[in-house]
């Protein structure tokens, strides 16, 4: 790991970045020359690049962590991209294939020969090979398996058993055991056997013959304890205890809950068969906000900032599908009311405001709501106080912007009429958005539904249409 | 800590929160007996209730982990969640007061006595005072301050003198240092001597005598090492130091890409000042990534769900405020040109499609660029390439979506001149709502401005009134 100065500041990244860029830059330079003047390319290419800028930058590259190679890899267009990563040394490619983004790996992946992501792969462990597996092509991961010992395939298998949002799913296999009944020094002995401990132990686990967890000795207590007592009379038996199958939603909320570093992680029959650590859950949270964020503006997963155009079009597409459908709808609500309009054009222009102000508010409320739903803190029982909250926002909103609107629109229009319509209309959409809001998170809870998911979508649906039905309607009703 | 069922699975929290809502429920129902016969209140209260719910309630309390108490009280509207504050013995007070969530701190500050506050707050470790200091009164601050010796006084006054969203905000003073001239031997004698290490000890820093930071040893190197060895020999000494001032931002992103679990934090003259650990960092990526989707929807902060109904309006007038100003813009885009709506009215029920559609699709594009200029991934070289791409995909997409509306609004309104002015209008608005989309968080991160707050409402703007303007625009031009 290279001093602070060099990897916490952005800047300095930022300035890494740009050192290989220039490097690139002049390689390319180079190539180009030798291009133009039509010399025996190779020979050229051999002298002058490969021995110069190349050096240099396969130099530069095998100082960084692995994950600042992926940080830059993922920065540079396609073409450059390539070039870096095959300066990369072919032992690293493993690992730099474990951080860079989803998007990105696949372009790495496509331009390796089986034979180089064989061995690439090889070097990593049971629960690595496992998240990489589903992008590696079927024959490289059956040479893979083949070459794997039976401990490590039976890992493998486990890893790969388990959904993408459990436990199961992110957990190492890197934990160290011990007996209940040997002395810490015993345990101080064996662990100076290790060459080196596993990443984040920060306690050793406690097993029985059965591999069946009994308890788990920290490092705080291993030191600070007398070296004679023996394990069972130190180790915590009442420790937080995750199974495969949980999800790793609540498991992160457990970790950031009790502040933990590391958990065991057990089988149907109490088997010790892994353990979670810090750092997998924090790459969880991580992608998980991403994966919202993201999903909030409709696209479909994570973009390589680069992708081929067909690529981000598909990425996107299916969301303004469902938009462009929404949106038709609430155009036909409008078309219901061609007459109307026609004879009273000002509500053409007013319309949009009803529909678009009901939309921000309902979003508002459906963040709020799936936020507390998330965090389990909405029962059923206090869906009356909500509604009855959220109602009560709506109608001062309504009275005051609904009102502040309604004297705009008499005043443009002078048609006091209007106004007041303006205003009613509103108050009422902003009462729907209101009661849409609280209503569609709690009922796509209740049926088991992330109600994370399209909520946003189907708000603004009927708010859209609630709104210009509304407005169109009431002004129907009262002014013409 | 608990066993695995009772802390992890969401059920049993549910569980837990059930019961004590259960509990609080036949106090209550207890409570209005007493009050409807109108008997002597005090006595039956403190012998019905006193003994029995109140019992069991408070053994339940006490057995919890202050985090889960504190999520409790979040769950728990506001009478109740007073009447179990009053339940929580006054020692534990302090540790859930830096629990629970902003708003709702607010309310158990507000319900608490200063002399109460003092107590509670006195326990608390000066980092943790420090993060509690803006809720406190001033008095009781003052109160508290009196109380502390000399060297948690300089220790609060450092955590409370760095902005909010630095290092020196996070950070915590539990570091346990050694010299490096010492044997392994002679540490590990030194940390027997502790009744506990603090937690996220994994890493004893090594520092000279002015306190100056000389590197680190893990506790993995303490423990795999032969006991005679010197520190300096084995101690890491390129390793993640942060200043104080740093950004938590880039810091978070450190402990990210290099798994870290603790990091020391240094002044400006290299002195060890205090530690970063990872719950800190993961409280902090939590935090961040919900204030990021909470602005997203416009809601100023983090709500409490019972709040009263005015705060509520408080924390969301803004948006809608901002909303009402660009909705108004539109609709006067619209006025503009309601001679043409009056002589062919379709044009009202579908320029709202090409304006939603519009919005969408930029939302999709700045979602994407500001993601990616937050990991530092875009430099101003790569602008040429972003536009030329997210052009290209509004282009499809216009062609494609612009296309099967055309061919609708053909169908609908039996006029192909009406079918290419709505192709012609969707493309168009898509191209602006790309070149929009790249351009606006670009510019605003080259300004030095957060380019995540508030794009999204000024794409909305521009792509709604763009949409409107230019396809009521080409109506006019070439329909009528």
């Amino acid at each position: 790991m290279a001093d602070a100065d060099e990897i916490l500041h952005s800047d300095a990244m930022q300035q890494r970045l740009q050192e290989v860029r220039t490097l690139l830059d002049r390689q390319k330079r180079v190539e180009s020359l030798v291009h133009r003047q039509e010399m025996p390319r190779h020979e050229l290419v051999e002298n002058l690049i490969a021995k110069q800028h190349h050096n240099e930058l396969t130099k530069k590259l095998d100082a960084m962590h692995p994950a600042d190679i992926a940080y830059i890899l993922e920065a540079l267009p396609p073409d450059d991209r390539l070039l870096v990563w095959d300066l990369v040394r072919a032992e690293r490619d493993g690992e730099i294939l474990l951080e860079v983004s989803d998007a990105v790996r696949e372009s790495l992946i496509d331009a390796m020969e089986p034979k180089e992501l064989v061995a690439a792969v090889e070097q990593l462990d049971a629960d690595e090979l496992a998240d990489l597996a589903p992008d590696l092509p079927t024959e490289v991961m059956q040479d893979v398996f083949s070459s794997l010992d039976h401990e490590e395939r039976e890992q493998l298998r486990a890893a790969m058993s388990y959904p993408e949002d459990s436990v199961g799913a992110l957990m190492d296999f890197d934990m160290v055991t011990v007996r209940e009944d040997v002395t810490l020094e015993v345990v101080l002995r064996y662990l100076r056997r290790f060459d080196e401990l596993p990443d984040h132990t920060d306690q050793i686990f406690v097993v029985d013959r059965d591999d069946k967890l009994r308890g788990a000795l920290s490092l705080n207590t291993l030191l600070v304890n007398d070296v004679e007592v023996e394990v069972a009379s130190v180790m915590q038996d009442h420790q937080l205890v995750l199974h495969a199958d949980d999800s790793a939603e609540s498991a992160a909320q457990a970790f950031e809950r009790y502040d933990l570093v590391s958990a065991p992680v057990i089988d149907h029959h109490d088997q010790l068969i892994g353990r979670l650590t810090v750092n997998e859950v924090m790459d969880f949270i991580r992608e998980q906000s991403e994966e919202e964020l993201l999903a909030q503006a409709g696209l479909r997963e994570e973009e390589d900032i680069f992708a081929p155009i067909m690529d981000s079009v598909k990425n996107r597409w299916a969301w303004l599908a469902i938009n462009l459908v929404t949106a038709f709808f609430a155009s036909r609500v409008i078309g219901a009311f061609e007459g109307s309009i026609e004879k009273l054009v000002a509500l053409a222009a007013l319309m949009p405001i009803v529909a678009g102000i009901g939309g921000n508010s309902g979003n508002q409320t459906i963040t709020m709501i799936v936020r507390a739903i998330a965090l389990g803190q909405i029962q059923p029982e206090a869906a009356r106080r909500l509604y009855r909250k959220e109602m009560g926002v709506a109608l001062i909103n309504g009275i005051v912007w609904g009102g502040l609107l309604g004297l705009l629109a008499c005043w443009l229009y002078d048609s006091w009429a209007l106004g007041m319509v303006m205003t009613g209309a509103m108050t009422l959409n902003l009462l729907l958005a209101a009661f849409v809001g609280v209503s569609v998170p709690m009922l796509m809870a209740r049926y088991g539904r992330d109600p994370a998911v399209g909520s946003s979508v189907l708000i603004t649906a009927v708010t859209d249409s609630g709104g210009f039905f509304i407005f169109l309607g009431l002004a129907t009703l009262f002014l013409l």
